[in-house]
């Protein structure tokens, strides 16, 4: 952030009076812009013992498979947007349930919101940004060829207890090989940071 | 948003291709300036029977109670954030637990996250942002001079049923008299909108 949206002026990075955090301030009129981490939203699509899956028509990860997610818009409710995205990902009608999983990913600034969704009907087929949209049971799950941490842990989650809700982080560690480390807050299924 | 906070060159309002709302793009460099929702998060700070309230400080709602919450920051996961405003707000220590209540504001874009807290000691007093913080029985909570209808809703569902995880959204409607209307989404407790 170099201006001012709202006047065009240079902006500088201080820390306001009453604050704590370097903001982006502007010199002219002093608006304070305040950046924040964004929501991402989606559905773990269900038809009796299969879940849909969307491979990606668009970067990143283009090719690799998904659930529906993607970010809020202002607006909407968390559950809208959870719809939304599954009806533009994958012309797919939902009836949006319950927070399943919630992954904080802070070296990107985003909160994954995941919810379990019921398929209303079997009429969907890929929107723009997929290459294709199937259903999966838990066998054909094509674990390798997923597109981000976040659906393969909350589909691995899913399908060993699909009654509980999950919260965790991911974070990525930097080494000879940059990967990231999945820590999950409850369940008792990650000792690495049990809460 | 009138300019490019990137190059400075004035902005206008239309629909990217591949899109299908209207952003604020830059004339001159290209760049979409995407907004979207702002997460709150907070805690349910908790010892023995009682739970913390702080009274606000500042404005919006000066003078009222509230739950510890703010504005989610950047390279922060929700909990961590829960329980840095706690520590800003009440000079309180916890441990934070799991998600309690998450509640959608779509007319203020914003999404409320309130996680359940235990305090870590009874060594708290009020942060710059508050007036008072003290622990409250729920025969104590002053439920007419609470600040936030998410915080009012929240501790309505919790002294029902603290096992729980609600979600809901809040909305506004405007008329002679503009108030909110409360939609929970499951828990069976509402029925405007049951899921």
């Amino acid at each position: 952030m170099n201006y001012c949206s709202r006047c065009g002026a240079p902006v500088s990075l201080l820390i306001p009076s009453g604050d704590n955090r370097e903001r982006h301030v502007c010199g002219q009129c002093g608006t304070i812009h305040y950046q924040n981490p964004k929501v991402v939203v989606g559905c773990i699509p269900e038809w009796e013992d299969r879940i849909l899956l969307c491979r990606r028509a668009i970067q990143p990860r283009l090719g690799l498979w998904t659930l529906p997610a993607g970010f809020m818009e202002r607006g909407e409710t968390t559950e809208d947007g959870a719809a939304r995205e599954t009806l533009e990902e994958a012309n797919a009608r939902v009836r949006v349930g319950r927070l399943y999983s919630l992954f904080s990913l802070p070296h990107l600034d985003q909160v994954y919101m995941l919810f379990r969704a019921r398929l209303l009907d079997l009429d969907f087929h890929p929107g723009e940004e997929s290459l294709e949209v199937r259903l999966f049971t838990e066998a054909e799950i094509p674990w390798e060829t997923l597109a981000f941490p976040t659906i393969r842990e909350t589909l691995r989650l899913y399908f060993r207890d699909r009654e509980g809700m999950y919260s965790g982080e991911i974070v990525r560690e930097w080494g000879d090989a940059p990967r990231v480390r999945v820590i999950i807050h409850e369940g008792g299924r990650d000792d690495e940071h049990p809460l």
